[in-house]
């Protein structure tokens, strides 16, 4: 029986993707859109912000698969088949990547690097005291994959993490807490601020003044995770106040970040343009494939999205 | 028998390390520079470029500590006794902030940041395609205890990380070059070379423009060892031709870097002053007090300085 899978995606390149999954499975039928042929042949998809409606005409369909580690960009589709399976993309090179990305802008606010380049504009030599990672306090907002992996490494590099989920977790020697009531205590110690939360209804805006209010004077925000999370005006408030002292930002609410928007030239933010991580076809095909081959032989998938929670 | 302990230095504050000392050792008889007292009181010294002649003057001497992981600041007076054994600081937070020094400005390279940077003063969105840690080499000149720290670290987060030294070492999942003979090879490979050797005669002028010849076409340097290790004019020469697509400096020939030099405002150069590890008083303070009781008890000294090798 012919497997058929459906590629879309605006930011992955089918010229690496299709090529990687020829190799991870042979067999597979691949169509590239818009050159889907007759929609009910589609078994799977594979995808990232498919356009309303593709996933309603696709009607023999077995699983969805994201193309990203988050599927907030396919709920919105009103008509998503609410039967059907969805897989969030789990690769380690995906978190790799983003443990790297989390790594490096912890470090480079912890090593004060903002301070010092200012200095080299200046010519300037000033030494400031060095703080050792133990008394650092990093907290990351979200524990699933890519945030345990983040807090683990961070965690080796002896610094003192904090995660907090919305439900309990538990990662080795990162210090937890979990739901409403106990983030406030989270924030009170979280001089570097992570977010790698899945953006749902609950967490979409989470990055509010009221949660700014509660960090440390002089904190500093790290977000990898989605745009939506965000409140574009509380941030900016919160650095000319002073209560956040600088933000890392890799997400937007609308990408490309527009040419016009603040952000650009503000002196405490630093932009990324969406690279934080990047699902790389050689590694990631291989996983799609693997889970293919599960839903073709009627095992359990994994890394499933639950509908209620929204990812 | 009173322990007498001379601190000298113009770089560590004597605020931070007397108190540390006499948690550390409280029966120890301090006495900061330039107030010394009778100089055949003193039997041990903690240093840091103290001034040619003062060892000299200290009859009773029994060991001399360096205050850096370097000893290159104290070798070149001409009255440094040679019968009496010197020793590296080795300290667990000087090895740790050397790491996460290396760590930051390797994946600042790897990541592609000053690339990013560039965009966002533009206010240019355009995404790289990123390089698995896998296929990125990285080379540390020098294996020794900061060198092999930094290595395991780097390799840790996956890097494709090679080594090289005098003589042979080994580190897990780094790959091992040594002497002359392998310096070539080692060299062929380093996309980003990070120097960690200790200054000798041998190695003085070491990152010259026959070793930058070595490496690949757009490597970077990192160089938090020492500034007398670098050829400047040749760095400068290097990086108009495009061999070497960046530098991170944090010592210099001379400290602080003099405002005319050109490095300050070269748009290739990254700038920090002198600030890669700095000693802490009260980690490091422990090993001083530790080294002094091994010495007043007759037991060998570990970390000692190979008069011979220089280091």
């Amino acid at each position: 029986m012919t497997v058929t899978l459906l590629f879309k995606s605006d930011n992955d390149r089918p010229e690496a993707w299709v090529p990687a999954l020829r190799q991870a499975m042979p067999e597979l039928d691949i169509r590239v859109w818009p050159e889907v042929g007759n929609p009910e042949d589609i078994t799977y998809a594979l995808l990232w912000q498919p356009p309303d409606g593709v996933l309603g005409r696709c009607r023999n369909l077995k699983a969805i698969l994201s193309l990203g580690a988050g599927v907030d960009h396919l709920m919105g589709d009103p008509e998503l088949p609410d039967h059907l399976p969805i897989v969030r993309m789990v690769d380690p090179s995906l978190t790799d990547g983003m443990s790297e990305y989390v790594l490096f802008h912890t470090l480079r606010y912890h090593r004060d690097v903002p301070y010092y380049e200012a200095c080299q504009r200046e010519r300037k030599w000033h030494m400031l005291t060095p703080v050792m990672p133990q008394e650092r306090r990093v907290g990351i907002l979200g524990l699933g994959v890519l945030g345990a992996d983040a807090a683990r490494k961070l965690a080796a590099l002896s610094f003192d993490v904090a995660g907090w989920s919305r439900s309990p977790k538990q990662v080795e020697d990162v210090a937890s807490f979990h739901g409403t009531d106990g983030l406030a205590a989270f924030l009170a110690r979280s001089e570097i601020l992570v977010c790698l939360l899945p953006l749902t209804p609950d967490t979409a805006g989470i990055l509010n003044a009221e949660l700014f209010a509660g960090l440390p004077e002089g904190a500093c925000l790290i977000n990898p995770a989605r745009g939506g999370h965000l409140v574009d005006d509380d941030l900016l408030a919160a650095l000319d106040s002073g209560r956040i002292a600088g933000a890392t930002l890799d997400v937007f609410h609308t990408e490309p970040l527009p040419t016009d928007h603040p952000f650009w030239d503000h002196p405490k933010v630093t932009i990324t343009p969406h690279v934080a991580s990047v699902t790389n076809p050689k590694t990631a095909a291989e996983q799609v494939a693997a889970n293919i081959r599960r839903a073709e032989a009627g095992e359990p998938l994994p890394n499933l999205v639950d509908r209620t929670a929204g990812y």
